[in-house]
C-alpha cells in the first residue's frame, strides 16, 4: 500500500510514521505538513532514522490511504479533496465521528463542512465495526478518552447489564493528547508534579461517546465525563462507575466481556484484582480492562487502560487500515508494551 | 512548647521536621525512630541543616506534646503510654480516627489495643472541630485523602444539599502517600511514566470518610471511593459527583461553601470556572475547592485539591498543635504554595 | 521595606512574591508585569493567596527596593531609570553582571545601554561580596549557573589550590531556568523523560563564571561549560573536575572550604562520600557541596547543588536585600528543603 | 533459533523478552527466574500479552542460545554450564568483560570463578568486535555507560585524534539501570524531581572503559567517569571532554567518525549543532552521537545517547545474537524510537 500523512509532524502523525515504517506491508511515500513543509523530517526528529519523502504544503496525489492527522476542524474540507481524488482516508480528527451535523455547532462550533459525508463515514473501533471498516472509503479513527471508554462499557451496555442514566467517567491521559502546539498549560513545570482536570462537564468527547454507547444501548442515554491531565507524555485511564442492571453481578459483567473478546487479539481482560495500569500499555496497541462490584454501594466499578497515542489515535488508525486492505488485523502492531 | 516526633524518619516525620523548624513557639526535643535509633538525621536528611536532637528508640520523656507518626496499627499502644506519661498527643496514623473499635477489624485487620481512648480522641479537622481540638489531650489526625473529601463535602451535606446515596470519589495521590517503606511497587520505574487505580473498593480511608460525612448528614451514608497513584512526589486531588437535593442549584452550592468558608485561612473557593491543580498547594497548608453543576446530568462535580503531606499529613497536625495551645491557628503555616 | 518586583509573573518574580510574603520586614506594594497588566495576580497564580497590588505595567514609585525580574537586555534601561528616581535596584538578570560592557556584544548581541553603570553595579554574591552589597544601589544578582559553580570554586582558586586552566564544569539545571516564556522545547512532552545537552560552548553564563573565577584567581582564566537540561522544574547541579595544584591534597581542598564557609549559614559541606544531590537544596536557600581527589587520575570532582529559583535566583537577591538594608542575612530565608 | 533468557524478570530480562518477541527468528522456550520461579510471567508483567512458558528455576536444557540476565557476580558460574551443555551464552552481566581477572577483585571484590573463559570471551560491541561476536561461544554484552562511550570515544581512539590522558565521562542514566532490586535510594519520591552523582571516582564501569579504549589507542590510559542518576526510567547521555591531537580540528574528528561509522544502520551521527538527547534513543537500538571544538579552550565536546535497555543491554544482545547465527544484524532491532 502507498500511503500519506497529512499533519505529519504533530504527535499523532509522528506516531503514524513510526508505525508505518515498521509495517511490512505500507510504505509511506507522502509527508504533508503546513507549519514544517520545506523542511526535512529528520530535522525535526532525529529519532526517526533512515530515509523519507520531503514535507511540503502540496496537495497529495492519490493514493491507497491518506491519513489525515489535522487538528479538529481543519480536515473534512480536506478529506473530501482525498475522497474525490480517489484516495481512501483514514481521518484522526473528530470531524467524521459525530453523525448529527448539529453537535458540530454545538460542541465544536463550527457549521460541518462536508455534512453529506457524515453518513458514509464509519467509526474506525474495530471491535465493534469490524465490517463496515473493510468497506469504508472514509474512516473516522475515534478519539482517545472514547476508545477507552467505549471499550470497557459497549459490550455491557449492548446485553443491557447497565443502567444507562448512571455512568460517570472519570479518565486522565498523558500531555501528548493536547498535540503539539504552543500554549502555556502544557510547558513543562506547570504540568510536572501536578494533576488537575479540564473541560469539567464541557469536553469535546462527551457526545462521541455518548454517541456509541446509545448505539449500544439502543436508547439515548448521556454520561458524567471528567478528564484530567497526568504528568506524563503518554496514556490514558478510564475509571467508571455505574449501576449494574438489577440481578446483574460481577460475574456476568465478567463474562459479558469475556465473550465479546473472546476472540480480540488487543484486548486484554486482566485477571481478577489486577487493575489496569497506563504503563502496561505503554507503545503498544492493546487495551487493559478489569472490573469490581462493590457490593457495599451496588456500583461497579470498571478501569480500562490504552496508550493515547497508539490506540488512542495511530495504531488504531493502522488496524484499520489493515482491515480496509484485508492485511491481517493485526499487522505491524504486534509489539508488546514497554516497560519500564 | 517542647514537642517530640515519634517515626522521625518517615516522609510524614520528616515533613514534621521541617514545619517545626519553622515554626516559632515549638522547640523539637525529641526525635523516636526505631529503624534509625542511633544515626544522625543530618545523615539521613541532609537538606535539614541545622542542629537537631538524637534519633533514638528510647521512651520520650514528658513534653508538651508529642507527634506520633508511625505506620496504623503501631501508633495505639504507644500513644495510650504517651498520654499516660502526661503528654499531650497529635497522632498521625489511622490509629484513633475512627470511633467504632470494631471498624479496625474489618479494615485494618487487627484488634484495637486501646478501645477506651476511641472515645476520647478528637478527630483532628480544624474547621469542623475547632473547640473539641482546643480542648483535647490526644488528636486524631485526620488522613490525606479524608481531609480533601471531608472539606468539600462536609458543608454541603452537613444542610442537606446532597443526596447522600449519590457521593462517589474517585481521588488520586502522590507516591509519599505510601510513606517510605520498601517495595517494589513503589519503585520509581514502576511508577514513572505511570498511572494506576488501588485499593479498588477496598481502601482503608473509605470508613473514615464514611464516619464523617454521616456524622454531618446526621444520617448513615456509603460511598464509592476510588483511589490512585500518581507519578508525583506530592499532592491529593479528589474528583467528586454527587447529586444535589431536588432543587438545589449551583449557586446554593457554592453559597453553603462560602458561608462554611468565610473566615477559614486555609480554604480558597476558587472563581468559577478555574479548577483546583495539586501544584497550587504544593508544600502548603491551603485547600483548594471548585464545584459546577453538569446540567444535561444532573449531577454535582465537586474537586478539592491538597498536599498530602501538609495538610493532608504535617501541616494539619501543626494546625491541631497551634488549636491545643492557644496560638493562632496559623503560626508557622503561613507560607504560600511553590510554583514551580 | 517597601518593594517591588518587576517582571513578577515570570517564574522569578512569582517566587520572589512567595519568599517575600514570608519575610517579617518586606512589604511588597508594587507588582509590574507587561504581559499580564491589568490581571489579577491571584488569576495567574491562585496558590499566592491573601491580598496583592493590582498588576501594572505602569512606572513604580521610588521604593527602598525594587526587583527587577525581566528578561537579559531588558533590564538595563529600565533599572537606570529606577536608580535615578531614588530607589535601590536588585536585578535578577544578566544585564549588569558582566564588567566589561564589551561581553555583552559578544555573548548577548547587544550593545550595552548603561555602560556607566557597569562600574557601580555589586555583584551579588554575598559569601564573597558582603560589604560592597551593603553598601551598593545596584546589586547584579548572579545567574543560576554561575553561582554553583562560584560557590564550588571561588575559595579553592582564591587560594591557588587549582590550576586554573583545567577547569571544566557540567551542569544540568531544571526546566524553570527557562523562565516561562513559549517554546516548543519546553513543552512536558519535550522534557520528559528526556535529558540533552545545550547552549555547548556557548551558553551565555560563560563568561560571567569565568570574570568572578578570574578576579579569585588573580589571572585570566577560561573554562569549559555545558549545561543540560533536566527533567525536573527545579534545581542546579554542578559536577565539576580540576587539577589540584601540583602538591596539594583531599585535605588541603576541604579545609579550605572549611575555613571560607566556617561562618556560612547557607554554605552546607557535606560529610565525605555524601554527594549533593539538586532536592537536598528544594525550594531553599542552601548550597551543598561536596569533593573527592581522584588518584588514578590526578583529578579532583567537585559537585554543587543549589535551588535554582531560590540560591540561583530570588532566594539569593532576598539575602542581598536583607545585607542591603542591614537586615539579618537569613531572615525569611531560614526555611529547610523540602523532601521528598 | 531457540533462546533461553535467565534472570527473566529483572528489567533487563523483560526487556530481552519484548524485542524477542518481535524477532522474526527467535522462540523463546526457556525463562529462567530464581526470585519468581513458579509464577506467571504475566502476573507480573501483565503488558506481555501472548503465551509464555513457564517460569522456572530449574537448569535451562541445552539451546541454541542463553541469555544470561543475571547480577553481575552471579553469572560466570552458571554461564560455564551452560557453555559445558552446550548452548551459546549471551551474557549481560558485568563477568565476562574484563579480560584481566584481577581487575575483579579489585572493582567487583570477588574472585572471579571462571578465569579460564575470559580469554574465550567476546566483548559484544558489533561495531568494533563483529568477526569475533560471529564466531563467539560466548559472548560479554558491553555495559550501558560502556557502550556510550565507547561509541563516541574508540574511533577517535584507535586513529589518535585525542589526548588519551585527557578524557573525562561526565554521563547520567535513567533509574532501570540499577535493575529491579529494592532499595530506598530508588523509591519513587528520592529520585523523582531530583538528580546525583554517585560511584563518583570509583564506578564499576570504569575498567571496561579503559580496557577498550586503551585497546583502540594501542597504549594504557585512565578516564575519570562520573555517572549520576536521572529522574527518568531509560536512557543514557554522555558528554565527553577531551584534548584533540595537536593540530586535529573538528573536520577531522568528524570524518573520523563518518568513515569508521559509514556503513553502521545503528549509528546516526547528528548534523552540526543537533545535540543528541535521551529521548532520541527511546526504546530504540541506535546510537545518538555529536562533537564541536570549543576553540576558547581547545577541548572537543563529544555526546552520545542511547537506551540503556535497548543498546546498553537487552538489543545490543539481540544483535550479537544476531551476528552469531548469521541473520542480518538489525532483525527484530529496526523500530525507531518513541517520540514523545
Amino acid at each position: 500500500m502507498k500511503v500519506g500523512v497529512i499533519g505529519a509532524t504533530g504527535y499523532t502523525g509522528r506516531e503514524l510514521l513510526r508505525l508505518l515504517r515498521g509495517h511490512p506491508e505500507a510504505e509511506t511515500v507522502f509527508l504533508g505538513s503546513g507549519a514544517n513543509a520545506g523542511r526535512d523530517l529528520r530535522d525535526i526528529y532525529p529519532g526517526l532514522t533512515g530515509d523519507w519523502p520531503p514535507l511540503t504544503a502540496a496537495e497529495p496525489p492519490p493514493l491507497d490511504v491518506l491519513f489525515c492527522a489535522l487538528p479538529s476542524g481543519k480536515a473534512a474540507e480536506r478529506a473530501a479533496r482525498f475522497l474525490a481524488a480517489g484516495s481512501k482516508v483514514i481521518d484522526l480528527s473528530a470531524d467524521f465521528r459525530l453523525r448529527d451535523p448539529g453537535e458540530y455547532e454545538i460542541w465544536y462550533g463550527f457549521a460541518h463542512p462536508a455534512p453529506g459525508l457524515l453518513a458514509e463515514a464509519v467509526y474506525g473501533l474495530p471491535e465493534f465495526y469490524r465490517p463496515e471498516i473493510a468497506a469504508a472509503r472514509l474512516v473516522a479513527n475515534p478519539g482517545c478518552y472514547p476508545t477507552a471508554a467505549l471499550m470497557a462499557l459497549r459490550p455491557l451496555l449492548r446485553v443491557g447489564l447497565l443502567e444507562p442514566a448512571s455512568i460517570i467517567i472519570d479518565a486522565a491521559s498523558g500531555v501528548s493528547g493536547a498535540g503539539r502546539a504552543l500554549a502555556a498549560d502544557y510547558l513543562f513545570p506547570e504540568i510536572n508534579e501536578n494533576f488537575k482536570p479540564y473541560g469539567v462537564a464541557s469536553h469535546r468527547h462527551t457526545p462521541e461517546i455518548e454517541q456509541e454507547l446509545s448505539l449500544a444501548a439502543g436508547r439515548e442515554l448521556k454520561v458524567s465525563f471528567t478528564p484530567h491531565l497526568l504528568p506524563v507524555s503518554r496514556g490514558i485511564l478510564a475509571t467508571i462507575y455505574a449501576r449494574p442492571r438489577p440481578g446483574a453481578g460481577e460475574a456476568d459483567l465478567r463474562q459479558c466481556w469475556e465473550e465479546a473478546y473472546a476472540d480480540e487479539y488487543f484486548v486484554v481482560i486482566l485477571p481478577p484484582d489486577v487493575w489496569p495500569q497506563t504503563k502496561f500499555a505503554a507503545a503498544c496497541n492493546f487495551v487493559f480492562l478489569q472490573l469490581k462490584l462493590d457490593k457495599r454501594t451496588g456500583r461497579v466499578v470498571i478501569v480500562a487502560a490504552i496508550d493515547n497515542l497508539v490506540r488512542g489515535a495511530a495504531g488504531q488508525a493502522v488496524q484499520n487500515m489493515n482491515l480496509m486492505f484485508g492485511c491481517p488485523e493485526r499487522l505491524g502492531l504486534e509489539h508488546r508494551g514497554l516497560w519500564p
